[in-house]
């Protein structure tokens, strides 16, 4: 066997104990009864240690030196490249760093429900300075050049730094704060009639057809129900998302049409990648680009509601009087709210600024962390109008800090920002886009998308993507012209 | 560390590989999409390679033989006399035989698959006599000491032989050949009203009140739908039934009441023992004792029914008018019948009595492959009755074979033999079983189940339970005055 089948062969074996980890993980989040806690916990550390012993055992990396003198086609070259970068960031952590980490994880994450139950940040404070502290160190074994925060953001976007991030927040804010101070002014949007007790089989019937009808492939995936959504896979030939069902009853359609974004995305990788590194997202900015082109571009558009609301309404009787116009207006209302998984799609990106300017602030010292949650509230006030009562609507409401995800928020904000910058692209070459949606005709703009996207995996690297698919580096400006005309008919500014 | 607790370790990190098998053989029966079976092959038959090479690596078996001086307390003594069987079974079979074996299911698996369809078992019987030499080969490295037989039926009954099984049928036939006989004789039992279009939702409502009423514990398990109902697990905490729906609504709910007998059985291991190889059943036959047990013995039986009828009444309103004695007789019809797994509880052993004539007599060379169809068509004359009119309904019905589980079908049988002479000690202590059914009072005989049979996991020796649990060693004598009895009073004999 050369050294590039030996390493390919290896790599398999990292593949199936990962998938192993993600069936485990998709069955504790949708089936697994609470008596299967404790094992389940016991199984997954131990397939996870086998999975980073057999991927940063260093056989690896002597076959991924010998492999790249045979390395012949484009795909094996974009094969080593990606899994150089992986082999990278999971060696160049020390093993007592990534160990302390893990601990640390494990007590935060208690610390910090039980903080976030009692609103006591002080409780949580030294565990989340610790975190910080760590993410420090972690930075500097990563390594970068300008901005510690550089290195931790690439490790979610790679290539993306602080600068990129500062550069497409400023743009956001100076347009998005404006924006929704305006729309405060204007009268609220009645969207009550979409709050129920919507029966469960019936929303699980409509959100199936209408991903369904969106081009996600059942015979290659299915949908189960999860407290908090997620979409998640093990084979191009088998992509699971998840729903759930709430008295809103846009959490179940915008939350089918968001996952699966993510899973036509992943169902488009090229089957001949199946199980390798190449398949899959290319990054999380990208990823979330393509759930929220799906859930907030199309599911939030007029025209696809125009097909749609007639067969809502004969699933849901109780919506029948409701025009499309009051139905547009009430899935797209906005709103200024504390909570960020609750925020409307135009507020989103306030509450992400704020968490990247807080974590660069704590990271390179500006902040103290016990000083949290007075500047969370003042950034609240300043960009969102609105300031939390406690602590545990505040600083304390994500999971990300408690386990050392620190640099990953910006990812969500990259996500909305190239959803339209994409968008605008596939219109130059599919300019009736209003009209196919109306028909229900969604094959040419999935397959535009599987053309340019999908179908490359990790093939390119995230900015590599970005620029042959759009010709231009992620730039907000196409986001913001959308949000603004969008947003100015639907409120009449 | 101790070699004891290394050997532990090592053992733990094969459990945690074998629980993954499980929960994606678990996923593939009962949700995954079909495109994602390529994968699911795949990626089990890395795990599966990953799973015997930890187990079988020289270091278990150098560690096992350390251990052996450290191991104080019974349970670690224990532990090691089950995991030195386990690694003798795993080890004795040279790696070349286990290959051969492997590929050549493979291939016979679909000869089969075909052959059946297509009723020619002239294209199965090269692969199956191939498949019975690996057998013989097989039988020769385990070693036995009478009859080649003996060692491949202790792989799934340990300490059982062929002397056993024979003994066994003996007894069976003689009884229960003439009581088929006479029942034949007899007008024929309406059973017409137990099939029809029966609502699955209520299907699945019923039958899991049922199984939860018997003491399944659903905060350690689940109940799902599979086409070929089993019972799965990975931990004493996360038990998996499964079940199907069909027009004979006995499908559902005997199906399980016989997943829940394993199911309870896996239960009831004690937690301390939890992901070792001391949890879960000690043999396929004790195995398949409980499942009878709840199947046959509490769920085919008159006072059962006498509390549940009513309450099946309700959820099927078609059944209704049906009184307790024409149910109970319907729902315990004897009539021979070609296919074994649609078999009556008296005819059922009449089958495997059939398939351990033939194995013995082809394995020693009494038999020629080629000549199976007319030995199996003349002992289905014999023993029922009957003269299957194919091949496909005959010798080719099984997958068994196919697999290389040769020695695997008395265990069905002794299960049937011991689910009577385990409820018959138990019917000693506790006297009033048929009162306390008639209530839906499983807790006493649960209970009784649990501290005799299941908490006891692979503590002991199958044969040593037996004996602890009943006083005498397997003994067809129970089961055949319970069977007799029981026909004899409904056909009136």
């Amino acid at each position: 066997m050369s050294s590039l089948e030996q390493l390919r062969s290896r790599l398999a074996d990292v593949n199936a104990l990962n998938a192993a980890r993600a069936i485990m993980d998709w069955d504790q989040q949708t089936y697994m009864p609470k008596g299967g806690a404790d094992a389940r916990a016991e199984h997954q550390g131990i397939l996870s240690r086998m999975s980073h012993e057999t991927f940063t055992d260093s056989t690896t990396g002597a076959l991924l030196e010998k492999a790249v003198g045979e390395a012949e086609s484009d795909d094996d070259k974009a094969l080593l490249r990606v899994v150089r970068r992986d082999l990278d960031l999971a060696t160049k952590l020390p093993t007592a760093l990534v160990e302390e980490k893990s601990k640390l994880s494990a007590v935060a994450h208690e610390k910090w429900v039980e903080a976030r139950a009692t609103n006591d940040f002080p409780e949580f404070a030294p565990v989340l300075e610790r975190m910080f502290e760590i993410a420090r160190q972690e930075a500097e074994c990563l390594g970068y050049t300008e901005h510690i925060y550089d290195a931790l953001l690439d490790q979610y976007e790679e290539g993306a730094t602080a600068a990129d991030a500062r550069a497409m927040f400023d743009a956001l804010k100076g347009s998005q704060v404006p924006l929704v101070k305006a729309i405060s002014e204007k009268p609220e949007t009645d969207d009550g009639f979409l709050y129920g007790e919507w029966d469960v089989v019936a929303q699980s019937k409509f959100t199936e057809g209408l991903v369904r009808s969106i081009g996600f492939d059942f015979n290659r995936g299915r949908q189960d129900t999860a407290p908090h959504p997620f979409c998640t896979g093990w084979s191009v030939g088998d992509i699971r998302l998840t729903t759930r069902y709430k008295p809103y009853i846009g959490s179940a359609i915008f939350g089918s049409m968001h996952e699966a974004g993510h899973g036509m995305y992943e169902q488009g990788s090229p089957a001949k990648w199946d199980r390798t590194p190449l398949v899959g997202g290319v990054s999380l900015g990208v990823h979330e680009s393509q759930s929220r082109l799906w859930e907030n571009i199309v599911g939030r558009s007029r025209p696809f509601w125009s097909a749609n609301l007639p067969k809502l309404q004969a699933a849901f009787p109780a919506l029948a009087g409701y025009d499309l116009d009051t139905f547009y207006r009430a899935i797209n209302k906005v709103e200024p709210s504390l909570i960020r998984v609750e925020a409307d799609e135009l507020t989103y990106n306030l509450h992400v600024l704020v968490r990247f300017e807080l974590e660069c602030d704590i990271l390179t010292g500006k902040l103290a962390v016990r000083d949290l949650p007075d500047a969370w509230n003042a950034k609240y006030a300043e960009y969102l109008g609105i300031t939390p009562e406690t602590d545990s609507v505040g600083c304390l409401q994500d999971v990300h800090w408690s386990m050392g995800s620190i640099g990953y928020f910006p990812t969500y904000s990259m996500g909305n920002v190239l959803s339209y910058q994409i968008w605008n692209s596939l219109q130059k070459d599919i300019p009736n886009t209003a009209d196919l949606m109306a028909q229900g005709e969604f094959e040419p703009i999935l397959g535009w998308l599987q053309a340019k996207v999908y179908s490359k995996g990790r093939y390119l690297t995230p900015k590599e993507l970005v620029k042959q698919v759009t010709g231009k580096p992620m730039d907000p400006a196409d986001y913001l012209a959308g949000l603004t005309a969008k947003y100015s008919a639907i409120y009449d500014l």
